[in-house]
Parts: structure tokens; C-alpha cells; sequence
């Protein structure tokens, strides 16, 4: 099993969270929550920066630390509200991808 | 190449952008807004629901595809932001799986 | 009473929520949820945009009508999980103030 | 001039934001991104949370002390991003609810 496998880390968190019994916690209303908490987050790592200050060149190891962690939270959650809804989240993309190929032709 | 792998679909979400020359826009602070942004609209799909509303089984089925959408929004920018951060998602995921296995003990 | 007296808006969208028995959806966490909401939508109105074209003198009018609509749904939903939670908005803004005058002395 | 004038707020708000030189890092883009930001710590306190627990009788002096916190972040930001694109919050606030009279007839 490859070490990326959307599938295989989706399982590892529900392992995760079935353990502690999280299961009372996670409704999908409060997933969806989780994950815009998460990526407010996310976003306040960057809103004092300028777009170049953000690149990766210009980021410090311990700003761009903190953004990995963001990034991992709001991917977790996620994974957990596919997970619940029974989203296949591969499937999902590629179907958006697939509408954008259409309103955004090149 | 499995369907669900977390590299191959970052790649064809980054041949998305590139051929569109979207690069300028792609900048890590630009992301992170636009991740926020489709956690506000995954958030908006439930905010009046009860948690028993937001369930699988009593989600309608107009209200499950908005959701499969913002669910696919908010992962395709996290990858693109992952992407251009050279951020490796399953590491930094399992990363903080494991944070939280000794925060969490069961 | 002045136009823009707080308690006497936030008296105006008590009556709007209360005349449409609007009580039941607007508990403290639905109203929560719902400044997240509107706040990502806020933000995407934002998120393409350099710092410069962010300003007032360069957004088209259409782009302004659009960001005066959110801020007034943020305010709403902020005004109405205050009034809910018996929160005093002044009075916390200027706590707050206070305490950052002392974290960021001049 | 009374203690809850949004108008006398907002300019202790710029007053402060001004002494400290600030008013290069309050893009409307930055300031957008501050309230998504704030919106998110908001939802936070929130997120695992049912309904009742949410509610002003049940909330911990702890957690109340919190959510009035992150009301007065986003408020504050909220303000500032009014400012600076010379929107006026009462204005907008009361044209938006006088749209929702017509949508959400009684």
C-alpha cells in the first residue's frame, strides 16, 4: 500500500478517532465546523505577509512548521467529514477538476 | 498508478493550473485565502442544520452534492498550497497523528 | 438615538430573527458557524487580489457593492451572537484594546 | 457621544491601529484575511459542542470569557476593513436587513 494512499490515511484516522470514541463528536455539521476553524488557522499564518514574504523561499523554518501542522489539521478533518459522508474524496476531485476543464478552458 | 494516490492527484491539480498560467495567482498566501474561503461555503451547507440533520442518512440528496463540491474546493486548493510549500501531505499528516496519539492517549 | 448606536441595531435584528421565530436556528453555536461562513465569503472576494488591487481606490464598484454585502452579513450574525450570549460589543472591544495597548506598547 | 457608537469605536479602533504605524499591513486583502482568521477561533470554541451546551446557561465562565474575546477580534478587524474602504456599517447593516424583509416575508 503506497504511503499516499488517500484511502489507506483516511482509514488510519478513523482508526484514530474510533479508538477514543469520537464517533458522538463527529457529526458532519461539526467536522464542517472543525475544518473552518482549522483553515481560520491556516489563514492567520499568512495575513500580515505579503505575497512574496509567503513564498517558500522567504518563510522561516518555524513559520513554515506551523503552516505544515495547519495544513495536516484542515487535511485530517476532511479526510474524517469525507469519511463519515461516505465522500470518495479521489472522485470528488477529479469530477471538479473535470467541470473545470470546461469553464476554464485554456 | 492507484486512483486515490495523493501525489498523482496533486500533480494533475498543478497541470490544471499551469496550463492555464495560473501561477501568479497560486501564491501560498492567495491559497490559504481561497482554503478559508471554501471552508466558509463547506461551514454555510450546515450552520442551520441539528447534527442529527447533518447526517448521512438524513442529508437530502442536493444537499449531499453541495457538500461532495466544497469538500472537492477545499482539497484541491489544500494540495495546491501543500503543492507549492513542497509540503508533503501524508507525512505531515501521519506526523500529526502521531502528536496526537501521545496527546490523546486512549 | 444615533443611526449607528449598536445596542439599538442589534434591538433591529433581534426583531427581524424574532418576528420569523428565527429563535430555534440561532443558537450560539449556529450563529458561530454562520460568521464562519460569511467570513470565507468575505475573504473570496478578496483572495485574488494583490494589496493594491485590494484598495478602495482600485476596486470597481461592482467588486465594492459585493464587500459592503458581507461585511453587513458578518456584522448581523456577529450583532446577534452577542445579543444571545447577553455580550456586550463595546464593552469587549474596548477590554480588548486595552489589553492591546499593553501587548503592543507605541 | 455614547459608549456603543460604532462611528466613535471605529475611530479608537484607527486611532490605535495609526500610533502603531500599522496602516500598511491593513490592506482590505490582509484585513479580510484577519476576520476569516478570527472567524475560525470563533468557531473553535464551538465545534464540539451540541446545541444546548452552546447556550448562555450551560457555557463555562472559561469559555464565555473566550467566545467574548474572539467577538471583540472579529469585530475589531471588522471595523477596521469598514474603515478603510469608508463603508458604513450602519448603512449596510440596515440595507441588508430591509433586502431580507422582502425575501423572508413574516
Amino acid at each position: 500500500m503506497p504511503a499516499d494512499d488517500l484511502v489507506q490515511l483516511t482509514r488510519e484516522i478513523r482508526q484514530f478517532a474510533e479508538a477514543r470514541d469520537w464517533g458522538k463528536f463527529h457529526t458532519p455539521k461539526n467536522l464542517a465546523m472543525a475544518i473552518a476553524g482549522e483553515a481560520g488557522e491556516l489563514a492567520a499564518e499568512f495575513q500580515w505577509m505579503t505575497a512574496e514574504e509567503s513564498s517558500l523561499s522567504s518563510l522561516s523554518e518555524e513559520s513554515l512548521e506551523a503552516i505544515r501542522f495547519e495544513i495536516a489539521d484542515v487535511q485530517i478533518y476532511l479526510m474524517r467529514l469525507a469519511d463519515v459522508l461516505s465522500v470518495d474524496i479521489s472522485e470528488v476531485v477529479r469530477n471538479k477538476i473535470a467541470i473545470n476543464e470546461t469553464r476554464f478552458s485554456k
